[in-house]
């Protein structure tokens, strides 16, 4: 298209007032209708878990003994080093930080840095800015983090941890090699207790029947002796109700000790009617593979309609991730032209997740990524609104 | 009985070999069985909030409309001063402390002290001492908490808030008058931002059809514009199911929007399908007290068993509390007889709470305060406890 063309296109697109929404990793209606036989009252019924206790009355902290096989099975971690979790992954982690934040604000004078795969989650970035953690941001590369460079970095005792997605990233969809889950598991930190938050959020969220692999971190670790390093967590959010789940967090067992010490006097427990319901439903890993390959049937098609799009108008002008799992595109564009793109897209009744967001601190330093979340919008919409990212993306690299 | 008439007895009964559990406060099954019909798929179909939010999907932190109205009528709080939360409170106030934990460190030189009512609740107790907070005892009085005594406590800078139970208070089902929740009202701390950890646990708890009133300490607050000092929780915990309940924080409007501020970045969001079904099943106030009228006619009998043989059996040996709510009986033996009497019962077979427990780091000055938690056993075996009690007590006060 020309200049003029696209101008056109921009002009009538704004005339139709679109509110189009593709800003954030939300399942679409159809995929929570797969989980609605959830709501059956035979999975908590009757409300006793194995070990005999009542799941609707008080006790057990670290989850009933089904789900926490289940878990244990989904993560490939024994089930006494996880703690099975209330609804948000995202709190375990918070927990987890600021459990921590005491013991390294006084290491070294209340400096505490974080290393921040980049572009990555913009939740974890916001958690870490809010509890005053500098971050520093490492590459992507290819198949994870720049590992060279963290290895460098680590030598920094201010340096206390990492957070990063290592299955099927956000917002790349990069799966971290086997070198890569070695290379952290290598690592050599002078902080006595350097922390790598292992957002395992998308760890059988495939869009195809083949998945990507990754290696078992805490397995990779006992080769180093680094099993203290890996704090993992994961949830069924994606897999049954974003509203609704059942999260995990886990960990070598001195980890493990210490956060049910804390949780001791935190908590009275998390919802075990919640866990029953999910144990019983999925039973086994199988189950829950069953269940996610409805939902790559129902998401793929549109994943593929976005690439389609990408690739018919902007080969050669921008790159972009095709990933094989996971919730988002990330999109690179020309330097200095995303801020312009989403900008133009917003005026025109499209929301993106803003642009920079996949940076700490909003900062992308070459203005040039946006993260494209297909899920949530019909196909309809997903199609008139990525082709409008195009024309935005063109209009704005044309007045570069 | 005489002496001996007490240890024959008491060594029969160690010959029984008993095993019973009076230690926690904890429903028992019947009282869950109340509830069962929360299983119902239709309190979750359409799983649509008022709002038109999809429950089952993320979003809203602070909680669904319809749930949030019945928080506001269940505590008197306008709905945009309440945040519904997870299962448990004890975590909501955890999480308040925590949020408010570096504030008040970098006050007075990492001084952190806390007025505790006692005897009180000891899982309050062991999150302020996990967290390094000291306690100072506060003699509960009649009706309430030694006010007289708060307000002197206060002038110390270093004295950052309270925690305390003011209805049917754990352990002495006391609760306070419009004169303590005025004075809790009327203090002058010197601490710029102090706390009021006001944990209604047991707001509609009554044991008999009249309640006990408690003036609402949000209105009260108004008169003195100590409206920041309150921080209310409570929850469905006792109401519905302990395993899997939702619970609330009721404050002013600027310490819901630190709240808020904070969960932003701390958590996805609380159970909102849990939400639903609670404010689906329940509808409004009347719901929960018809509700709350059925666990009286379950626990009441118990309650009355336990005071009856009190009365019978340590009448001018002891004192008790006769509470009209709750789910404890405050028992005052002689002083120097608690532990002991605890000890003897415990080698004959029946767990209480550890004497002590009511107090901060499980230190009873007096050793004298038990407390007697009636509604888990069933009628039978809390009877055979309640007896073998006495039979202890009054061998323990032999002794001495």
């Amino acid at each position: 298209m020309t200049l003029q063309q696209l101008q056109s296109t921009y002009e009538q697109a704004k005339a139709k007032k679109l509110a189009l929404d593709m800003s954030r990793g939300k399942p679409e209606s159809a995929q929570l209708d797969l989980s609605n036989d959830l709501f059956d009252p035979k999975w908590v019924t009757p409300p006793t878990a194995e070990s005999g206790l009542d799941c609707r009355n008080y006790g057990v902290l670290d989850g009933i003994p089904e789900c926490k096989r289940l878990f244990s099975e989904l993560m490939g971690v024994p089930a006494e080093q996880l703690i099975v979790c209330g609804n948000a992954s995202l709190n375990v982690m918070y927990d987890y930080l600021t459990q921590m934040m005491p013991h390294w604000y006084f290491q070294d004078d209340g400096k505490i840095k974080f290393l921040c795969p980049v572009p990555g989650y913009d939740r974890h970035f916001g958690m870490l800015a809010q509890l005053g953690i500098e971050m520093i941001n490492v590459p992507m590369l290819a198949d994870g983090p720049d590992m060279a460079m963290m290895a460098e970095l680590v030598k920094d005792p201010a340096v206390k941890g990492a957070i990063c997605v290592p299955k099927y990233s956000n917002p790349e969809g990069k799966t971290f090699s086997d070198n890569v889950v070695r290379a952290f598991a290598a690592l050599q930190p002078a902080c006595p207790n350097f922390r790598v938050i292992w957002d395992n959020a998308y760890l059988v969220h495939d869009l195809y029947d083949e998945s990507d692999a990754l290696l078992n971190v805490h397995e990779a670790a006992k080769e180093f002796g680094s099993e203290d390093f890996f704090i993992e967590v994961c949830s069924f959010s994606k897999i049954t109700f974003p509203g609704a789940s059942v999260s995990c967090v886990a960990a070598s067992p001195a980890n493990i000790a210490a956060i049910k010490a804390r949780m001791n006097v935190q908590t009275i427990g998390h919802d075990k009617l919640n866990q029953l319901r999910h144990a019983r439903y999925f039973k086994d890993l199988a189950g829950i593979k069953a269940h996610m390959r409805k939902h790559a049937e129902l998401i793929r098609p549109k994943f593929e309609a976005v690439l389609d799009i990408l690739a018919r108008d902007l080969t050669g002008i921008a790159t972009w991730t095709v990933p094989r799992g996971g919730y988002f595109i990330s999109l690179d564009l020309p330097e200095g032209t995303a801020k312009r793109t989403a900008q133009l897209l917003k005026e025109a009744g499209v929301t993106l997740t803003p642009a920079g967001a996949t940076f700490p601190h909003g900062q992308d330093p070459h203005d040039r990524n946006l993260r494209i979340a297909p899920t949530f919008p019909p196909m309809e919409e997903l199609i008139v609104a990525t082709e409008l990212l195009t024309v935005c993306a063109r209009l704005a690299i044309a007045e570069k």
